[in-house]
């Protein structure tokens, strides 16, 4: 099912994002740490490249966003459908939510926020300073320092996902997906 | 393949772009109008409806935005692919895109900006003046004035495409997307 979380080249970085799947978004500020889905991130720039996060005001994601400047954005596959679900379904205020739904996580490279296991893409971010949309709309302006993309998803600088294997996933309404369908090139 | 126009709650407007599709977006001043393709377009805000938008400082679609103030975005269907690629690979400053690729037409309800027929969605935007991130980032908040869907592909406030039908797409890279998928209900 999993190949290799293997380095995506900064300047390919909004190719994850592009088509737009739903996130799951890490934080972490000194001992804290916290993990929530989020459906409305899009890339926003090529190079350096920058994303676009709603991020609410009153979630504890919020509190670990605006106290570390960092965040880690991911791109979860079909085999992480009740997981997306689930972490956009409580508040780490009640409680560690990686314990809870026993989430695996690896270090990040640049950032303090986690890895989690078994995506298909990773985007290693930092927050630039926007306080007036920050506040206005909630709405995040991030630089992606860091890229990853599982191998066995990811081929030659986009995805390609097998008929049967696991595929990113996009958000409808709560707890309603559509699985990333079919590969689609215009004749040009 | 194709049902009825019909009109959207607003409250309901960012369930037509929530899954990520790509868009194409119209504008028109006085007797000019255009008709681009846009990937980085995501909702904001819930009620009123808010989306972003990112366009490009260069185009002719930015000047009619900048000078109208008005636009609307469309999700294209799996039968437009070829037109969605069209529409974002020629500017509109060398000659009318509409008729050289022959795209038929209506009028909206409130906006000047022509609806394009055979969308799956269709959202008539006011901008909301943000001259800083316009400026900064080439972004756009828009909020959302009438919304509308093909009923054969919108039921009970959701997109269900049939299997065989005509889909939203969401933009890879340059010429390639991705149709979208089969619909995933969390457990809960």
């Amino acid at each position: 099912m999993h190949g290799m979380r293997v380095p995506v080249p900064l300047d390919h970085a909004n190719r994850l994002l592009n088509h737009g799947p739903t996130t799951i978004v890490t934080t972490a500020h000194q001992a804290r740490r916290n993990v929530m889905a989020a459906a409305w991130v899009m890339p926003l720039d090529f190079t350096p490249p920058k994303f676009l996060a709603v991020v609410a005001q009153d979630t504890f994601t919020r509190e670990l966003l605006d106290a570390s400047g960092e965040c880690v954005l991911h791109a979860p596959t079909t085999a992480q459908l009740e997981l997306t679900y689930a972490v956009g379904s409580h508040s780490g205020r009640d409680g560690d939510k990686f314990e809870r739904l026993q989430i695996a996580t690896e270090a990040a490279t640049i950032v303090r926020a986690p890895l989690i296991a078994g995506c298909a893409a990773w985007l290693e971010c930092r927050v630039i300073a926007e306080p007036g949309i920050q506040q206005r709309y909630d709405l995040f302006v991030l630089e992606c320092v860091a890229a990853f993309a599982d191998d066995a998803l990811w081929q030659r600088g986009e995805f390609r996902f097998a008929p049967d294997g696991p595929r990113t996933i996009h958000h409808s309404k709560g707890g309603v997906f559509f699985a990333t369908g079919e590969r689609l090139a215009a004749r040009r």
